[in-house]
């Protein structure tokens, strides 16, 4: 099924069509459209869609087909980090809107400016969607990746081999949640921040937030304008430390529960309607065998990656913006050259 | 690694150690102090410990080590079938509680009896607890399974064969979640009962439930006595029609959404909070290729097995408690036989 034609060409799999993997199927399409030879590209999406993160569901949990969910933005998102530290070097967003528009867009406004640069080009044709990597194998002796992969919509496994493996499944995916004291006894809602959806549900409640950074600080704010009754952010090394307006106030780390009562190590304690934890994602790979597995916390520089992209063990495995990301977009673009 | 000393021996890999699982090795237990002889047997579960869906878990989304969450069950969840259908032919509820108990128990204490039978064996010794099952692949030539392990504690993966697969991995862990027109835009929180633990968070709320049959029926009537402001239950084809009291209604299937206002075939419609969708569990093998894996829909007989348990196109795959159940444990030990 879909073998190559020309079998001397060697087979890319990229794993993952948001938008790093979406770079580095512009950067194989920029250069084919330059003359140059490309290698076989085959990308797989588990979703119906690409964009990855900025593909937004309204689904908690599993999706359609029953796989994890694999975003975590909410329906009122905005960009954390301004405009001007994501715009692409060779598309701006000027180019793309024909207008300037203000630095901090909602969501659906950066998810259209990712679509712009790709829209036009033909690399949405490499792409099969709804398509999960179930298992990969490296075969010490053709040297060759030997990837199961899961055709969702028909329900349907078949294996396909690769020379090259681009591994951009992204790291903001799968939440970190820690265990405190008497979690298990508290009656009110537990959820972590990826299955955050919409502030609404948090009305008039006295919500606490575990965590200090992104996450915490903006669905704190968000549901603090929509109607919650108090926000608690509680921090375990510092606290955000602007000046909260009333109804946000933050506290030390929790110790424990006991019931709906939340204790901190301030000795302070508090009575709470719901915990979102906003602490975190774990890097995860589940498809991959251990010893191909990026094993790194999120950080500036992680182990294991020549140049921050190239699996030290074996270079043909490629890991696309498994960094802490800042200038996030031209970061993927810069990793592929 | 754990490779037989004995090379003749048969192996029996058994994923999964919830009731249908431990049922299974504890008739090989039973057949081993008999005197028969029996083959090496090894159980795979991916919880910290046995129980399946009866080790309660507070977590949703995914556990400790970010794997997906077992769990469906709740708080305060009490049995929905008499214990007299739920007995161990060979150990009765008298002989586990030294007294006489209630016809419908509560969760931990169905856990309790559930453990009785099998604490003062040795079926323990055969599980490898916080172990999944990455993939499965059936070697044509060997005609043994080649099956890829991942040690979550200690995150690494390694391949061991077996002789006979008996999947146990149950099917009320994988939610059913439709869509419904604008439920995108639904401004409350929209869960499955997959991800439901407890009824407090639904106070004072006017709540929507899709469904008609036992979770529909047992969260809806929690969530009134622990006071919701309304519960209405929305069915797909027949009523639940029992007479229910005030603050409880049953309505035909929901059309649509407008914002938080939410529509019924019969044309009436009304204001809701929050959505929880008792729309049942889904068979999910995701670790079998497509061929091994039992493709049904939960009822009584499904196809593709001989005596509800081999699967037909090879028998070396046993599937344990894959029916709709009723007679749920005894079933299970009736299978092994």
């Amino acid at each position: 099924m879909n073998k190559s034609k020309n079998m001397n060409k060697k087979r890319v799999g990229i794993i993952g069509s948001g938008p790093s993997g979406l770079a580095q199927l512009r950067a194989f399409e920029a250069a084919k459209n330059a003359g140059l030879e490309v290698p076989e590209i085959v990308c797989f999406e588990k979703q119906s869609n690409w964009g990855g993160m900025w593909n937004y569901s309204w689904r908690t949990g599993v999706g359609k087909y029953e796989e994890p969910i694999h975003g975590s933005m909410y329906k009122y998102l905005w960009s954390n980090g301004p405009k001007e530290c994501l715009e692409f070097s060779d598309y701006s967003f000027d180019e793309h809107f024909k207008k300037p528009i203000s630095s901090y867009p909602p969501r659906p406004v950066l998810f259209d400016y990712i679509q712009g640069r790709i829209k036009k080009s033909k690399v949405r044709d490499y792409i099969r969607f709804d398509t999960t990597v179930r298992w990969v194998n490296f075969n010490d002796e053709s040297k060759k990746f030997e990837v199961v992969l899961d055709d969702l919509k028909i329900d349907k496994t078949y294996t396909e081999e690769f020379d090259y493996l681009v591994v951009a499944s992204g790291h903001f995916s799968t939440p970190n949640m820690p265990y405190f004291k008497g979690i298990e006894q508290f009656p009110g809602q537990v959820m972590h921040a990826h299955d955050f959806r919409g502030a609404d549900p948090y009305k008039d409640q006295d919500l606490l937030i575990i965590g200090s950074s992104y996450s915490a600080e903006d669905i704190g704010v968000q549901c603090h304008k929509h109607g919650a009754n108090s926000v608690t952010l509680s921090y375990r090394s510092n606290p955000i430390g602007v000046n909260w307006p009333d109804g946000i106030k933050e506290v030390p780390l929790l110790t424990h529960f006991e019931g709906d009562i939340a204790h901190f190590k301030d000795g302070t304690s508090g009575k709470f309607d719901a915990v979102i934890m906003c602490t975190g994602y774990q890097h995860k790979f589940p498809f991959l065998p251990d010893e191909l597995r990026l094993k790194t916390k999120n950080n500036l520089y992680p182990n294991h990656l020549y140049k921050g992209v190239f699996f030290n063990n074996l270079p043909q495995l490629i890991y696309l913006g498994m960094q802490d990301q800042y200038y996030t977009f031209n970061m993927f673009d810069a990793q592929i050259l």
